[in-house]
């Protein structure tokens, strides 16, 4: 039998969020059904629930940042037991049978073949809805064992803003001690690149566009310097000084100061997607052979082992909790990054299907 | 004594060019001095003539192709002797003691002291004078012997269009048999890609904007497959079917078509410097971990690696021979890319300095 929920949902390009009475499908041997407590806001929820991105489905339960504790298993799952604390990513299913999912690099299955956590369909034609809501019916091969020690509703956030900076500091290797890493912006990505790159032993420099930043930056996050864009002159004595630049601060700008902070092979990898194309002069790259790359989430198996790793150095995101009810203001504050450094949604808070308004149930 | 000698120079941003009379310095103990007897010309030196890139220096003598017959060596030179055919590429000076210069990588030397052959100014503040003359004098460390199996005139354009080439495909690991290497724009660069991917043993696509080049890259130059960048189906078709893109065609342009070519994990090298930004849209790299890389020309070490395997190989440029009073028809020609591939100057056609008219004396 279906499982009757309730979350909140977009219903049109407004983005306005609003109450919504929906269904998962029933349990199957290979399912587990996750009564979610937490659900990190990502930016790309704002981008899709807007439609920025051109392929947004409606109503849109968003979430991809999902967390809570398991309640059922099918038959056939080993992975995780009623009880456990579990999480959800922004993938729940592909084809697993070519290369890349043989890899576990499931987010690059063949192209249409990986499922997202909401705004997409399922194998079978149903939509499927992310974590603004009470429950989620996940493929166990993309279901995440959630660290013990580690705050569920602070860990959250770990499911795309922490696997989206890890992988490409992982592929790209930065992951090496001593090597010098730029993190251009400091919202729910950044300040996880920063502390990756901190647990790495990287020198780590925050650039941001924002002086006020730095205090944070370097005595709560840890970061080890501090760089202004807007002062020239600290831009010009940092020219060709890092190995790495991470990219979080996906608006339109000139590229050309921040390739200047790359030494010789230097790499520039962006993990943000704006709206509009990035404008990169060839005397960027060429002149001290640079490069600029991108990286897409991670795959399960690297997800549970970043996971991991946060529970054994103790980090998670630093987060602003908040009702179910505040995500339309919460979302503006997003537009202004007035955030520190993402909101997460106690899912709690969120009326039982039951006890929501009869228009909740329009589809 | 200063070598007094003579060649054609741009006066002015109009580009023109006309004869010049000029002195080189006199042979040093590390010194070789070369008569010119062939110099190519690369489309770098339209860029400089006509200070697109905005840093010229008049009268200006281009020519980094630069191929003759050494006629003196300075008491310490033992790479070379009088009588040997010798080549100069796009450097003639370094620091020499730099990382990159230790590890025979002289391009990267520190910003600013790679000194180039031509528009720039010697350690000792004399103006450098390219390979549209009869003469050069260059620092030792900086000449390149060039195989006797090759025609000298076929063989000038490797100095610049071949290691530019040679360079990023075997940085980035293109040399290895079985690679997937497109190719885009067939001129003086793209055809020496299509030469060299096919000898080291590549599936080689080129992509091209006009069909009619097909029959050529194919039949001529030994091209596997053509793909005609104008042909959405043939685009289509070939998604995701490339490990590596050399783009020599360095003009504003769509590049989302060129990146879903390439696989996951795909890199596109651009190595000609177009005077507008590229733009790239983040969608272009995120969703399949692309990337976009430069490469400028090459060190000496690996400059005389492929000039050797192109003699072992029997590879050189496809050119079409000119006297030097048709330099500004073919500087004409290369703006609506009428060239296959590479216009090379004969350089005995040069008057010497006492049959040059009087204003080819005025600096």
């Amino acid at each position: 039998m279906p499982i009757l929920t309730s979350g909140y949902a977009a219903r049109d390009e407004s983005g306005h969020m609003s109450p919504f009475v929906f269904e998962h499908r029933d349990v199957g041997p290979h399912d587990v059904h996750i009564k979610v407590t937490y659900c990190g806001m990502c930016h790309s929820d704002l981008h899709q629930i807007k439609n920025e991105w051109h392929n947004s489905s409606y109503p849109m339960v968003p979430g991809h940042e999902v967390v809570g504790i398991v309640s059922a298993v099918g038959s056939e799952v080993t992975k995780v037991k009623v009880g456990d604390s579990a999480g959800v990513g922004c993938m729940v299913d592909s084809c697993l049978k070519c290369d890349r999912c043989l890899e576990s690099e499931e987010q690059y299955c063949i192209p249409g073949m990986m499922i997202g956590t909401y705004n997409a369909k399922n194998f079978d034609g149903t939509p499927t809805y992310g974590g603004y809501s009470l429950d989620i019916v996940v493929k166990d091969h993309f279901v995440l064992r959630m660290p013990s020690n580690l705050p569920l509703d602070a860990a959250a956030p770990l499911l795309c803003a922490g696997i989206t900076t890890w992988s490409p500091m992982r592929f790209y290797g930065m992951d090496k001690p001593g090597t010098k890493v730029g993190v251009v912006g400091l919202g729910g990505l950044g300040h996880m690149a920063v502390k990756f790159g901190v647990a790495f032993g990287c020198e780590v420099t925050v650039i941001s566009s924002s002086a006020s930043k730095e205090k944070e930056a370097i005595e709560v996050l840890g970061a080890h310097k501090f760089l202004c864009s807007k002062d020239p002159e600290a831009m010009k004595a940092a020219s060709e000084s890092l190995d790495f630049i991470v990219d979080t601060a996906s608006v339109k700008k000139d590229m050309a100061p921040y390739f200047g902070l790359l030494k010789i092979d230097g790499t520039l990898v962006v993990v943000g997607i704006a709206p509009e194309p990035l404008e990169i002069h060839a005397f960027s790259l060429i002149p001290r052979r640079k490069k600029i790359a991108g990286s897409l989430i991670g795959g399960i198996k690297e997800t549970q082992e970043m996971l991991d790793f946060c529970g054994d150095k103790n980090i998670a995101c630093t987060i602003e909790k908040i009702p179910m009810d505040y995500v339309n203001t919460a979302f503006e504050r997003m537009t202004k990054s007035d955030v520190k450094y993402r909101f997460v949604i106690d899912c709690v808070t969120i009326p039982t299907a039951d006890k929501m308004p009869e228009d909740a149930r329009k589809h």
